[in-house]
């Protein structure tokens, strides 16, 4: 994949889109310290922007947050957009220093269209432990299908973040995994279902952890977390 | 019990009434984030609209919030009539999910005038361990007269949740109950007192784990949590 | 003690003080959702008014919350005023249920300007365990110049609660007592003072609570308390 | 050392350094309630004002919050300016009373721009046990470098704390100190980038300690630490 570096290259209704996915993705990024899923300027938020003439997607691009810029200065011009290797391919600043764990989902999950990262405090107390959150309440099986599980330990540097993300993820039929001793990742069709992910991920984790210091949780049938799972992902929510 | 399926055929009383509980519902719902009791799209609040033409409430009707619908974009117009079998009679969208169980309850419980269903973070955690919240603080004697109990393990689908919540309100003074692994429902004689009870509820839910956190919370005489439920039922605040 | 029962026989001066207290009281108010800790309507803060003709204090009477009116309500206009009896002198509203507790303590602690009640969550749990609050922060030893200690288990309709304040706070230097199973009320020169310690005391329960939670916080020595808080008391702040 | 006493004894390019870094302390002050770090009037920002013409440092002054004052009423003209022996050299109020503390690290540690203090709730509960926070997140690694570690118990009245911060972070890499019993210090290149430490010592003391709630963190190796450290140090953020 040798995707071009600057945008002139790329076709003009990607480049309109980009425009849009601008503003869409700086948005998006107001709604995690509303929901207190980050302080200072942790956190980040991107989502792809597919190349029409290459339906493969290896020449897709994403737009993700610039590194190092406190919330309350984004804005849609800041933002930057990169090509699935994580190469800056628009924008005046350097990308987030998460680009390439972004870059590698994109390239290996194709019906992915939004990633999201947080420290959220409770998702990340259960990722120090290395631990996953089980599924004891019916919103978890809604929206997670089971538990949220834990990907391994890895450092910023290497693809090794992005593999393991990946990799856990392609076994659950979650759309958040704990990288251990670091943080939540979700994904979702869209930044705005990535984002609605990193929320629920970490009022689950809050509630299981809380339930958990008194006692221990009821399970759930496995039968009724599928019910619940497959009920919830085909009829809930407008049409 | 038959309703008809449209609004044109209730009475005009009850026509201009459904227009002024759609407000207060509506304004109700900025009350469940305000208090931290929903996050995203979670959550619902109904309100009960006598049909005066049909004493025995068969055909009465309430106003509650459409599905998967955030919380800053509900409006009065946005909300959904529904009549007692949890059809819907008025709405451009589709009822809240948790409709059947609302429905329910009007159904069984007539001197019930408001519903509501938060999946708040420490009622939900005594939920998801089974466990009733014991009475050990006054306020909960004022507000509950007792423990808040445990509703069954039930799912979507049929009638279960709704007839476990009726079922174990029957047999308490309480006006929540904790559906097991689920989260709470309440009710009050209007939607303004049903509300007041989710967030009773999630307080005296905190206080209590909290307390029982670092020791057992000294439980309080029955004659004493007698003494003060009667007294705040029939006291507190202004005639 | 035989006061007046209407306002027009208090002297010229109380009147005018009691319409600037009306304001004082009103906007405190404010701060009690602001630092989280009341919901909906409870808690009161109150504020007394001397009586310049009659020294011994008997005379004085008090500003206070009128009972079960939320915050978003409040206004200087619907505060009410009563006699150190705990009857109503002036007010187109009931007064707040506590108002007995308060007006025992302005009776019986002359030097009380100032009076608070919550529910704070952290120091209600405390009160649930009718366990004190250990002095292990440097913080508290200014404030409260010692552990905050807890009172009986009272319940409203005489004067056991007032008496059960006053006891406790007699024999302490803290400005809060943690009333068992009900809840902290703080003393003060005036209302702001005692709005302060209802802020401070839920400030070291939650703080001692998360520190006891993992282990046995460190004690200060007797000497480092009695030094800290003579220092606080008499150099802190602008003079 | 012995600074003059006044302002106009200082360079001009300095009195108007002043101008400006009064409004960036007022300003910053106002990120600590923001952040849930402090309440009512405790804790406080500084940040060194270098005297061009004594290049090592003695003559150098200090921007810091008046004494007591809430932050509702902090303004650029309110901040008192001090010497490094924390006498008043200009301003209409007292000087915090953790004012000596900020003038020893100032006077000790020349690299230091920016000093702040809260007693922000969960690192003064480790405070409180006289714990240093292990380091097992990756967060944790980036900004501190490895765990944050404990000063001795000192109290106010002489040089013993700022002496215990001074030597507890020269030992260390980590820009926090947990005094014991008290609460964190925080230092950085200027008053900003202290604020940010002070941040982020509350974030990780919350998520370490919810994590130790449920069972013990995993350790990361210290040669994932030593490189997490150097990279951030080095890379994050824009040019």
């Amino acid at each position: 994949m040798t995707a071009p570096a600057t945008l002139e290259h790329y076709p003009q209704a990607m480049r309109e889109e980009i425009a849009r996915v601008r503003r869409v993705v700086s948005d998006l990024h107001a709604e995690l310290p509303r929901y207190e899923l980050v302080v200072w300027t942790a956190g980040n938020v991107s989502q792809r922007v597919p190349n029409p003439d290459v339906p493969d997607g290896s020449a897709d691009l994403f737009v993700i947050k610039p590194s190092g810029v406190s919330y309350d200065e984004l804005t849609p011009e800041s933002m930057v957009v990169c090509d699935l290797d994580g190469a800056l391919v628009d924008g005046t600043r350097g990308p987030s220093s998460d680009t390439a764990a972004h870059a590698y989902v994109y390239r290996h999950l194709p019906e992915v269209g939004g990633v999201v990262h947080t420290h959220s405090t409770y998702a990340t107390a259960w990722a120090a432990r290395g631990e996953e959150i089980p599924c004891v309440l019916t919103m978890m099986a809604d929206e997670f299908g089971g538990p949220v599980p834990v990907g391994p330990f890895a450092i910023i540097g290497d693809d090794s973040i992005g593999r393991g993300i990946v990799e856990t993820l392609r076994e659950s039929r979650s759309p958040a995994v704990l990288m251990r001793n670091h943080g939540p990742f979700t994904i979702g069709r869209d930044a705005r279902a990535a984002v609605k992910a990193a929320v629920m991920c970490e009022e689950v984790a809050r509630t299981v952890h809380i339930s958990r210091q008194l006692g221990e949780p009821l399970p759930i049938e496995q039968r009724h977390i599928d019910s619940l799972y497959d009920r919830y992902q085909n009829v809930y929510g407008q049409k």
